[in-house]
């Protein structure tokens, strides 16, 4: 959207610009600035790219605080809380002592000498702070409150971020097409929305496993996640310092986080899925709560009745969750404890406002498995928990596939939507291929696009090293920067208002050969500009009035704008110098050429 | 396609394995092999690639005689006329002295002391031979023999690689359905056909300009992109030695070559568009045919009249052959010379075998200008144009965009089958948005795989340098797998015969933890094994029975080959056993979570 267009709430006509930002050596391109809503402190964060003709382009910003000068972070303090003010002036949450953190939430087993947390590596030093949840019969969602008609700050504040009417988010949120995932005690966040009539999203996932990874790394990885402009970030953590790395992701992320926390749940028992028990499931959930996830993927669709159902697959069942809830159910010959338990578990979640992500534990791991019974059988019982979720007012969305040729896709969004009363989809790629290891972004990119084109909200990334290895910072912006564009093809296919205005402004810059502004506006400035200076490095190349595919002599941009010098001044008057022409042309008879007759 | 299945024809069910293969330093995973066809000569090269539970996969193979360890290639001399007996045998070409090589074929404008042909940087040294061209009276093309009924060596070849009848290749030709590019003057090639009811082709451009690039540069890139998996190449060469360039790629490609001609005569006028003449072009046409180019796009689409239809685009004529054609047409207030000429130029490519590009000097060079008027028109000109051709018997293609969002792209290719009669669309990308350079392979991928869905036939690639430089090498890579992925998942989504067992062997692999069978299987195999090392570099790590994502005892696969082998031996057993465990518990109720009455 550019700031030329009017904005809905007339008071966030003007963005107020705080402050100059770049990365360090760079020419100054864009600014972090706030457009202001109607309540005191409601200031949505945007990122407003200065062109060289002296316009702007506003584009919405994931990146929090970080990249705002003005703002003085420190990793080791967290963010400031945003919401709290909004949170605690609703009244209807209370804080409490909270359940104590545990060795084991870390992965610790057995009780060292020197004890308990002490043998943590790195306990968050940041302030310490009771958690809070809803009193005894308030319901603190933001789908509660949506249903009864209240436009919340934090739906003001999607709102504005969107370009759209406070009401729209309120009908969307109330009617279940859409989620905020803002947990009582994750006030840093910026909220965001996801559902199928707003931008769509993306996530990214991170986590540390057995094998690699630290604190440190998984925090960089989520502010360079959302720098790039992932919405939501999940930590997926499976190894040591499970409950501490999160602490560290939460406390810093202006983003909402996800979860599974059946992962967290395995780790305390050794890794032995036969020994989950639904106290030391939801006990986990409470952790988890407690710190302040958003939202949680939970595997309750994976019912025993449905693991046959795999038995002939190419794949089985790649899903982690749903493969631990498969073994679960066939050690036991027990129906899954998250099925049975399921409307505990939305009592606990609407507790704490986290939202729902029926995760899809049976999705297809190949193309040859998609859309098969076991996918589908598991999507009808996602669906069935969508309607107890809602009643416990829980807000809730729908994970898919997973692999699935071009040709499938368009079925899985169209069951998931009838199945789930329009409950957003929130899919991983799907994949159109297996054939390409190392290239999986590429190949999931375009099902991601497609699917989004058709109604998914959010898409879940894909990193180049899917099914070969852990993202490493390249691969995690490589990963975001390929779905930022699947997500933006699927905006503008969706006709989403104000959606073009991006694609319009950069190809402006590129026909009037302006290129430090293409490469302002580009979704990763530093490569444009380096792939640009590889073949012209020099600095006038960058007002070049033509470009390094073809030289000096032989563009075709370049032609193309002596036809519109030689031919009059304004677009307007070039149209009209031609059209006269091609009267005069067509009178004469029209046609040089005839067409065979024979 | 796997070796298990059977071949249509029965001589070619066992390919000859010639000799072990691989990069320095890996481990042999596959080897180049020939399919022998019905006569003497005719062997269609395959990768084979060899598993480690001892079956093989068989690959369509573009790599050319480079990859077989027992053929010793030399550029300077040029691979072997494969196809030259067969041109003999038809006896309707004739050699001829050919067109003199003057200095300005090179872009060498005056006689320099040391005179002519001197100047050149690098004659190409292999053996000089004489052009050849039909006989009067002799229809040469492909099209030709097909529509009289002649199934040729070349259509055998095609039929082998494509594992259909020679009969169904005939057929598609025939009906204009599909083109087979095959210069008499290019006996290298190994066939290949295009067209819808074949494997989904990908082109990658290759060509030196006045900014950058070297001869030997231009070679490296063919021949790196065939071994990728390209399946033409495009010369678009701008700068210096144009004819002695192409004279080396020609001589050393194995696939068919293709040329914008309209670039070389417009270096013969000194890049004034409006010198243009039409015995320029046509001598320059003359030139290219007689050295062997085997497609040649041409812009005699852009009609003065659609001129004007361009002005009030966002980004006005992005081609350069349609900018230089509109500034002819603009600069002489005159139709264009290649549209009025067309039936002389279908003379000239017919006694060639010439194929014919029908080039889009009018696609959309941004979002906002997809499919708008000036595109349809033009269009519909080259439906006409391709009736025109079809009666000179030249075959025939037809280009297509350029930057479309996803929801205009079924339009372009269902509007061209209509009025293009169903000749093979050749589509570049298309782009599905604006704002990402830089990963202009990723923007157009998503199109591309969509468009070749549709029916496209063969897709165009576009590097991550597009709009920003030239391509190096890994560019080149880059954009040829992005490419090989669009092109196979819309295989996939056609259902093409076969094209699902390449994902299937990969996701057994996979299933079983074959990690070697991954790697080879790949369509990057060094990318994707360097992927993995970098997580688990160690070699027991590749036979190991988790993946680096999730360490050993985290591991969906791992714990989905659990429950299979706790539930039974062979798939069917397990199935058995799941079934009757899941007969037991449907007669027992069905269910243990009772979903909500209300």
């Amino acid at each position: 959207m550019t700031n030329k267009d009017a904005r809905t709430p007339a008071s966030t006509q003007n963005p107020t610009e705080t402050s100059a930002n770049g990365e360090a050596g760079k020419s100054v391109g864009w600014h972090k600035a706030y457009v202001e809503g109607s309540r005191p402190g409601l200031r949505v964060p945007v990122r407003q790219v200065h062109l060289t003709n002296g316009q702007s382009v506003t584009l919405y910003d994931t990146s929090g605080p970080y990249t705002d000068p003005l703002v003085d972070t420190d990793v080791r303090r967290g963010l400031a809380p945003l919401r709290e003010n909004w949170i605690i002036a609703r009244g209807d949450t209370e804080e409490y002592a909270g359940r104590p953190v545990r060795p084991e939430d870390d992965g610790i087993k057995h009780t060292s000498p020197r004890g308990g947390l002490r043998n943590l590596d790195a306990v968050f030093p940041g302030r310490p702070r009771l958690p809070r949840r809803g009193r005894a019969g308030r319901a603190v969602t933001q789908l509660a409150y949506a249903r009864r008609g209240e436009i919340t700050p934090e739906m003001e504040f999607v709102a504005v971020r969107e370009n759209v009417s406070p009401e729209v988010v309120r009908e969307e949120i109330a009617a279940g097409r859409a989620v905020l995932p803002a947990n009582v005690n994750h006030p840093e966040i910026e909220p965001m929305i996801i559902g199928k009539r707003f931008l769509v999203k993306v996530n990214a996932n991170i986590g540390n496993s057995a094998v690699t990874s630290s604190i440190e790394e998984e925090v960089e990885k989520m502010t360079w996640a959302t720098r790039w402009g992932a919405d939501t970030v999940m930590d997926l953590s499976t190894g040591r310092n499970i409950h501490t790395t999160r602490e560290w992701v939460l406390r810093n992320s202006p983003v909402p986080i996800g979860t599974v926390p059946l992962y967290q749940a395995l780790e305390k028992v050794d890794g032995r899925a036969e020994e989950l028990t639904w106290e030391i499931y939801k006990d986990t959930v409470v952790e988890q709560a407690e710190q302040g996830v958003d939202y949680m993927t939970v595997h309750a669709g994976v019912r025993l009745a449905y693991v046959p159902l795999t038995a002939n697959r190419k794949t089985g069942i790649v899903s982690r969750g749903g493969s631990i809830m498969a073994a679960w159910c066939l050690a036991h010959h027990k129906e899954s404890f998250l099925y049975e338990n399921f409307e505990e578990l939305c009592e606990i979640l609407a507790a704490y406002d986290v939202t729902y992500s029926l995760g899809d534990g049976l999705r297809p791991g190949s193309i040859a498995d998609a859309n098969d019974e076991a996918q589908f059988a598991e999507l009808r019982t996602l669906g069935e928990l969508n309607t107890v979720a809602k009643r416990f007012n829980v807000q809730t969305m729908i994970e898919g596939p997973g692999h699935v040729p071009m040709h499938k896709i368009k079925e899985n969004i169209d069951l998931q939507q009838e199945i789930c009363d329009e409950a957003p989809f929130y899919t991983l790629g799907p994949l159109t291929t297996d054939v390409a290891p190392a290239y999986d972004h590429i190949t999931s990119g375009i099902g991601a696009a497609m699917i989004a084109w058709w109604g998914t909200a959010m898409l879940c990334y894909v990193t180049p090293k899917e099914h070969l290895g852990l993202p490493n910072r390249d691969d995690v912006k490589t990963g975001v920067i390929t779905y930022k564009i699947a997500a933006h093809a699927a905006d503008l296919a969706k006709g989403h208002p104000g959606a073009q205005e991006w694609d319009d402004a950069l190809s402006d810059a590129r026909f009037e050969f302006r290129w430090e502004d293409q490469f302002n506006l580009a979704l990763d400035p530093d490569t444009a500009r380096g792939f640009h200076d590889e073949t012209l490095p020099a600095e006038p190349a960058k007002t070049a009035h033509f470009c390094s595919m073809c030289g000096p002599k032989f563009c075709s941009m370049k032609i193309s704008q002596d036809i519109r010098r030689e031919h009059g001044g304004s677009r307007d008057e070039i149209e009209e110098g031609m059209a006269q022409k091609s009267k005069e042309f067509a009178e004469a008879g029209n046609r040089v050429y005839l067409p065979i007759a024979d």
